[in-house]
């Protein structure tokens, strides 16, 4: 069985008989050190969710350079949750920085059992967009860094 | 009735009876030039619905400026979907840039909607986690341009 600990904001609310179905549709796959897991654009099959090993999340600016968004690191994290929704597609490229293991869960799978039990679709679908609006807050925060940098170089 | 053409993102995919249950916990609100509709960080009851006029989005930056984040001109444009989602709280301000009216539908209301019929609150979520990855996506690319400045003013 799958711990609830073990996962992070996708399966927030979630009780055991419902995580017992989760954990069903996944798999554990194990992932070496510089492994592209998933690119950028891509047409997204799954979400995961680190077991051990770390994550590094990036985005392309101008195919030549990618910057990095995050890390990951703490078991539970879930990444490639951009595979839930239109147009399911990998917002962020993600690759193996630490060896290790991830839990993977296909979205075909994951879909068809959330039409089945609307209450486990409807919690993960309310976390997803609490995560993606997390996501967004602290990104415009980061543009406002920039804003205030040039504010401050036109001042000077 | 509430058509639902004017309705945007939030709303897509409900068929005819469930807009009516949505039409009917809203309420049409008029909106004057200037006018503070919600500030960011303040308690969110309410999600807001462009019937006419216009309607500016913008963020605090360092409590001294408010940087525009975006103006809806277009019947059927959606504001203050983060009362939806906790924290529950407005992540930016909205001011009335012209005239008109707002279809106003509080949360509790939605809310409550939404666990007494399942599939219009599933569906909901979908679209506004659909949504709040675009704006990110849509953000993500304002951080990429002010790297790539960053980068070339490096480089000169």
């Amino acid at each position: 069985m799958v711990m609830k600990s073990s996962f992070a904001y996708l399966f927030d609310g979630l009780n055991e008989s419902q995580m017992e179905k989760i954990s069903r549709i996944g798999k554990e796959i194990p992932m070496q050190k510089g492994q592209q897991i998933f690119k950028e654009g891509q047409e997204a099959n799954g979400v995961y969710v680190v077991r051990k090993g770390a994550v590094e999340l990036m985005t392309m600016v101008e195919e030549i350079f990618e910057l990095p968004i995050s890390i990951l690191r703490n078991p539970g994290d879930v990444f490639g949750s951009s595979a839930l929704v239109p147009p399911y597609r990998y917002s962020l490229s993600a690759r193996c920085a630490a060896e290790g293991s991830l839990f993977c869960i296909e979205t075909p799978e994951l879909r068809k059992l959330a039409s089945e039990d609307r209450e486990i679709g409807c919690q993960i679908m309310t976390n997803l967009a609490a995560h993606f609006l997390d996501r967004l807050k602290e990104t415009r925060q980061e543009v406002k860094i920039h804003f205030k940098m040039l504010l401050s170089s036109t001042r000077s």
